[in-house]
């Protein structure tokens, strides 16, 4: 029987699907073949049972034994910490790996995900915030995401929570067209979602919510 | 002699003085009461050391021994690893400090930093992507905050580095008024701000800057 459970949303609009967060827990779970078994919790009415595991209200969140674990960063950190699958075993590199989770977030993520919504919204390009934002993504972000992926198979030497969490961040920036000019970037993210963890945890977010339907 | 060095930059223009990154780390580094000295970085002409430490080109690092660490939210980590003052001591208060160090980053200023490029762009808010990043940092984020913080002094229990990182997050809201409907969020600020470690670590970013003026 397993003391982990990752709980997400019981259903939600086709536009998401497949890129829901429980998809980076999922993925980490099945890289290290954890045991775990997935809840669902309402995503039209959320109650107050939901707010006190998630505070924002968002999925996924994990509990294990008697903790219970919100944001995807804090997630593959603890899962990270549980098998040496998903993180380096020396010092150094998993000082690297949980930088990296940083990094894909405050880093990469905070510049993709405006600028997605951006693209979401239909904005034409024209405006001065969206070149704004334009610039940070692709200038001060994935330029230099390119140059250290030309000269790295993963972030820190082996696979790691870090790549789950950075190629899922990138995914959703291909999505739109977005790593058109980055190569290393595009390879990156086919060489991690080529592997069979994130096949299984893809197919299986998938079919979660289409049992809704 | 200390092992740790924090690396910022040699100066920057007035805007972003007293809101630099750094000041995070040495917030921490005096809460704890850890031995550190600071080191520059040229901001007008940041060469590949640089981005050997920092691959965006951005500010702070932190070596510790032969650790090179950057992005304030694992820097901070470390440091709550190094030191009780800054990280419960049981198994689920730093659980649940680490998963707020990750929500203050993820969920929080990935909402108030697109914002607060809309306030610094003079975007008068007719716009209607300025309403839409209006209601993600309030409505999504804040309105949820503030919950939080009406039932709590510090986010865990007791101070730590997910304060540290949540006031500082939040304080640059308040710069442009945001928290204006947020009162408990606000005090919240206040109180963190009002501890000796941040008036030190503000007032020697400060200096730090000035003196290269």
């Amino acid at each position: 029987m397993s003391d982990i459970i990752l709980t997400t949303f019981d259903w939600v609009p086709e536009m998401p699907r497949g890129y829901v967060r429980d998809l980076r827990v999922r993925w980490a779970l099945e890289e290290a073949a954890l045991p775990y078994r997935v809840e669902s919790t309402p995503f039209r009415n959320r109650g107050s049972d939901h707010f006190a595991h998630q505070p924002f209200g968002q999925a996924p969140w994990l509990t294990d034994g008697d903790l219970s674990i919100f944001e995807s960063g804090a997630i593959l950190l603890h899962l990270g910490e549980l098998s040496d699958k998903l993180m380096p075993v020396d010092r150094r590199g998993r000082s690297d790996a949980k930088e990296w989770l940083f990094a894909a977030l405050a880093s990469v993520e905070a510049a993709s995900q405006p600028w997605s919504f951006f693209m979401f919204s239909g904005d034409t390009g024209e405006t001065p915030m969206r070149k704004f934002f334009d610039d940070f993504l692709f200038q001060h972000r994935l330029k230099h995401m390119e140059t250290v992926l030309e000269g790295s198979e993963w972030l820190v030497g082996t696979f790691s929570v870090a790549d789950i969490l950075m190629a899922d961040v990138l995914r959703l920036v291909d999505r739109f067209d977005g790593l058109a000019k980055f190569p290393a970037c595009r390879a990156y993210v086919a060489r991690a979602t080529a592997r069979p963890a994130f096949v299984k945890a893809y197919d299986d977010q998938m079919a979660h919510f289409a049992a809704a339907d």
